[in-house]
């Protein structure tokens, strides 16, 4: 059996007794009953992933993969394809978004290149798993083999070691092309209601942008529930990444927080293959990239933040594992009524 | 003169050349322009407060402010009066939801008694600036003295030190009474459109805080631009307090983060005294209370985080302040285009 159908078939349903153990506890915490919100919510369904009924998380890891993509010469992005490689370099000298957000929040920042097009000098901070040099482009012939789908994956899979809390987040010129075109097919949605300006494309070039999704699929026939044809045939390495890591902490039952509209396309493809790893998964955030909030509909995700981010590399993430971090102290460290002597409602 | 005026006459507006700059920067910065879409925005506007494009809010103070109001008698709050004095020795025990949120984010927590109904015991966490033991019941006179008024506010001045950022949170039950019947008077909404359930109350009772703020406020016709009559007649002394908080913190060119409903009640006192004093507040997130839209509307604010929190004591700033601070090291530590050697747009 395949790494990826072990990983899936170990893959669990929430422990609804730590749920409703957490649940109970909220209910006693000095506060009126629900009045924390969405962080009640949180450090519910966290219990129900850990199995704790107090879940701690110590220890955060922020994933961002690096790949290139073959649909970049259609001339769908604002940038040049040179530039995922400098970023990745950027990321490595601690110069970037991600870098400063990550310290900031006390994060590990795992970055790891799944399929940059040139060679990537190596470096004491960066993980070599390269697919290959850059995805084919799509708009001509499939973006890889279904082979190099799997393994993007599994490679994914294998970066989830010990942690409390991962991310996910990326960077690829052109990959929200990419993303557009796994979220028409997967939500069923045309390429125009998922498609936007990316890192800040024109309006002739979202026309041309649109238009090119349109042609692939027509040309491929990408099927919605596998989400190894849809990598192979319209995907990247970081997404197939970055699914593998929603898989693989799923299978270990720690919790994920995606980024952006990127993440959730990864998140798509890694619900096509096991559709309970949606119970695993937190939107950071919702992206401006328009497609965003068509995904996480389909995810069944309420963001937690809404800050218009639209930069990618896992900077959303970032923002938010704090805040989840916070539900689960709240959970574990406030006083109840009875200890702190409290009265409770009249 | 006094304090209040001293201090209102030293708010001066926003240092236009230090924005100018701070987005001059955040555009050479290795992420698409307008990318991290409202975290640039907040950097600039930090700018602008401290007079640096390159703000650095290491020291952050949240200062929960506790109070008893004597509309609490007519049966408007799902909790007893004696609820805020128990939790007042809750935050010295540091077993409330603010003291978990507040350690988690490294913000130095300040709780102080600004009029309890009852003794509290001394205590080396709590300052006592108790300006009477509670206020009056205000369906049936006026809340407090003209005199105590300006008192509450001009403690709240006193309490801004030295910080690089300043958040406010508070405790009282039945204060979300007052604070509904200043929104609505301050907005011109009816009070059934700014008044909800507080910690809790059903129907019936919601009812009943509706009438009462109505009567009340037909009864004392506070005076909508003036700050000291609304106070007196419909306020508390927290929320004078926090209105103090708002404009000692500007007069020092110190941004505030105002956490939920009263908060911001205490914020429309704030710009009726000193209109200037809007352009230093940042809104942490928007309470389900519903009249909290009312009120961060009319002051210009967009909410940072939607969590549908309703606690107060100040847990909303404390989950938005880390986020500020995140604003700030990302316009201060990323690298630019030039020095980290990417491609621009093509």
């Amino acid at each position: 059996m395949s790494t990826l159908n072990r990983t899936i078939e170990i893959i669990g349903p929430l422990d609804e007794v730590a749920m409703k153990e957490a649940a109970r506890r909220q209910d006693s915490l000095t506060k009126p009953p629900g009045s924390l919100g969405r962080l009640e919510e949180i450090a519910i369904r966290i219990a129900g992933i850990t199995r704790r009924d107090r879940p701690q998380l110590l220890r955060k890891t922020l994933f961002t993969l690096a790949a290139d993509h073959g649909i970049a010469a259609e001339g769908v992005s604002a940038y040049q394809q040179a530039v995922t490689r400098e970023m990745v370099r950027n990321f490595l000298r601690k110069g970037a978004a991600i870098n400063v957000l990550a310290r900031h929040a006390s994060i590990d920042l795992v970055v790891a290149d799944f399929g940059v097009a040139s060679d990537v000098a190596p470096d004491p901070g960066l993980l070599s798993l390269k697919v290959n040099f850059g995805t084919k482009n799509f708009h001509r012939e499939p973006a890889m083999s279904r082979d190099e789908a799997l393994c993007a994956v599994e490679r994914g899979i294998g970066l989830v070691q010990d942690a409390d809390l991962v991310g996910t987040g990326e960077m690829g010129i052109a990959n929200t092309t990419s993303a557009s075109a796994i979220t028409s097919v997967v939500t069923g949605k045309s390429p125009a209601e998922v498609t936007g300006r990316g890192t800040g494309i024109d309006e002739i070039a979202l026309h041309k942008k649109v238009r090119v999704i349109e042609e692939s699929i027509a040309r491929h026939r990408p099927k919605a529930a596998d989400g190894l044809d849809l990598l192979s045939k319209i995907g990247g390495f970081e997404i197939g990444g970055m699914a593998g890591i929603m898989l693989g902490a799923a299978a270990r039952r720690i919790p994920v927080v995606l980024d952006g509209f990127i993440s959730g396309a990864a998140a798509l493809i890694a619900a096509t293959l096991a559709p309970r790893v949606k119970d695993y998964l937190f939107a950071a955030h919702r992206s401006q990239e328009k497609g965003h909030a068509v995904s996480l509909s389909w995810l069944g995700l309420k963001p937690i933040l809404d800050l218009d981010l639209r930069l990618g590399e896992g900077t959303g993430a970032a923002l938010a594992m704090p805040i989840i971090e916070a539900a689960c102290k709240v959970l574990c460290e406030m006083a109840t009524f009875e200890e702190a002597g409290v009265s409770g409602k009249s």
